[in-house]
């Protein structure tokens, strides 16, 4: 990110945007052409998808179970979408039967949209069947991918999903910044034979794509900076390979929970369906929530996360996403959480998270 | 921008964020409680404005002379405005009275959209009474401020400017990524009132404005970086000062001028409101456009922009936009564009653009 900034149609930067499609390609298991990264963070990717995908009064199911659910819902409502909501309690999947009886039910479905790694409860939600159950009921699919990919299998043409976003700074391991979307040739049928043109100018596709295509149109200024870091980290997640990365976060995550388990923290998300690159624990009774995330902090340089919405004070959320998922991170985290966890009075047999982490690391090879 | 991601919560980064909004008061010259950088380039600037203030079917008077002012009534026909186009040849101003009439003809005007530096003529549009006009009417005024703001005075508070949008890659002088925006009370309490949430989630403000404000409630991952190099460079416009900064554009651009003058490149823009930091001059006739934008590119290392839409292969754009105005960079343009374009053929006496640059540069100390 130190690079000179160039212009946003200078040939070096031109040859950097096709370098980005080409490795966003790889990492979205996908030969879609539109693949590339909107200019704004995460969740601007899902409005590029909604803007573009929905016209007033369409009919979308969404599969809500967590916060990130619920902000598919809101941001298809606003943008005129009729929103049929699957909802699962926080921590549960949504059954792929309940989204299929929802299309059922609906008159004429335009979009399934569904949120891949559920952050605000570390749940994994199953998607392999769901982009062939759409197509049968005639509605595209949306995948919300900004916590797995780079971390778990993401496999865009297998499934056949039809558009999905992600972040830069989770899985791929760059800064926040960009927000990498691909769309199907079905979805982009579907954007090139709108009514209207989408609600918004900033992420309207239609002028995007002659800009990341050979048109080289000016439609904004990218972010030149924010494209160089992209770049790069996509580079190094290709280099370590996916399936090594997958097998890295799984290793690690195992090691994770055993040792959280070790000291009393279980986790929230339905078994067998839990997120490799998010732990997501409930708080022991009597623990001060704020006060042991910001010793964490201020005493060991580590950031956990707090609950979202109902789960505000109740669960903690440990990130070990892309280039931070590591046996250092790992041993260093859970050090400092039966320290921190010691100091507020849980009784823990000193040094047991360490342990059980090692013994599931001793285990593994 | 090479110092390390923190959390978009973390109290490094909520330091960072007080000191950006503190910052670009100073340079918006406004108390404006609201005023932040939106997690977008400059464009996302002006949709977070359109999509906070319009609900549909609201009346909003555009004046549009180029290509930015068009873009304007683009975006906010899409929210659902009805737009009322103000139409002024491209180099021509916008006349103050031709938006005091549309005023007048609408039934109930919501909002008066203008661009204050139009970037595809190099036109700096009068606007310093358009605040009163509006509210004379009962509307809003919206202010495209993306490369004026740094460069030029833009002084909110004084010409009770409703809302704002600038860049930070023009006067700011950051790398692109940023839409740095301000919205008065009057503003504000017509977003907190409006019928319907806004169109955009992303850029809904009444959310965003409990990220920025004192609440912290999480809603999009900030850009940290993009941020980190805002902040950086909002010390560096303050400590020139903004007088110094507008009065170095200003000499530079008189320079500019006198040496382009000399090599018979007249510019587009209407005596008396030409942009200091942004040259937009006719193209000689029989010179190849391309070629010379590539000579420069290859042989000198400077990018100037070719024209936009009308003014493709018509015009070139020359930019001295914040740090880029320097007299080394004057000199370094002039001489470049003297020896490309005597390649193609035309006669020009050897040495003149500098020396009618070097000439004025002198009259002036």
């Amino acid at each position: 990110m130190a690079s000179p900034v160039v212009g946003h149609l200078d040939p070096v930067f031109v040859n950097v945007m096709e370098n980005i499609k080409r490795l966003l390609r790889i990492v979205f298991q996908t030969a879609n052409e539109i693949t590339f990264p909107v200019s704004g963070t995460g969740s601007s990717g899902m409005e590029t998808a909604l803007t573009n995908l929905i016209e007033d009064g369409d009919e979308v199911v969404v599969a809500i179970a967590g916060a990130f659910g619920e902000r598919l819902a809101d941001a298809a409502g606003r943008l005129g979408g009729q929103v049929h909501r699957v909802e699962a309690e926080w921590g549960r999947i949504v059954e792929p039967s309940r989204i299929e009886a929802a299309l059922k039910a609906a008159r004429k479905p335009k979009l399934v949209a569904v949120v891949h790694a559920e952050t605000s409860t570390g749940m994994h939600q199953p998607v392999e069947e769901l982009g062939a159950m759409a197509h049968r009921y005639g509605a595209l699919i949306l995948l919300d991918a900004v916590t797995s990919v780079g971390c778990v299998p993401v496999e865009i043409d297998r499934w056949g999903i039809d558009a999905c976003y992600t972040c830069t700074q989770k899985g791929i391991s760059a800064p926040p910044g960009l927000a990498p979307v691909t769309f199907s040739e079905r979805a982009m049928q579907v954007v090139r034979s709108r009514e209207k043109k989408s609600r918004s100018w900033y992420l309207d596709l239609a002028m995007i794509e002659r800009y990341w295509g050979a048109e080289r149109l000016y439609h904004h200024t990218a972010p030149i900076t924010m494209n160089y870091a992209l770049y790069e980290a996509l580079r190094i997640v290709v280099e370590e390979g996916l399936t090594q990365r997958f097998a890295r976060h799984q290793a690690n995550a195992t090691a994770m929970c055993a040792g959280l388990d070790a000291i009393g923290l279980k986790p929230v998300a339905q078994e067998g369906h839990r997120l490799p690159q998010l732990a997501v624990v409930t708080i022991p009774e009597g623990i001060d929530d704020a006060k042991v995330r910001s010793d964490l902090l201020r005493h060991f340089n580590i950031e956990i996360a707090g609950g979202l919405g109902p789960f505000k004070g109740k669960v903690w959320r440990i990130g070990l996403l892309g280039e931070s998922s590591t046996r250092e991170n790992v041993m260093m985290v859970l050090n400092a959480l039966e320290s921190v966890l010691s100091a507020q009075g849980l009784e823990l047999a000193r040094g047991a998270a360490l342990k059980a982490a090692d013994y599931a690391y001793s285990s593994m090879s």
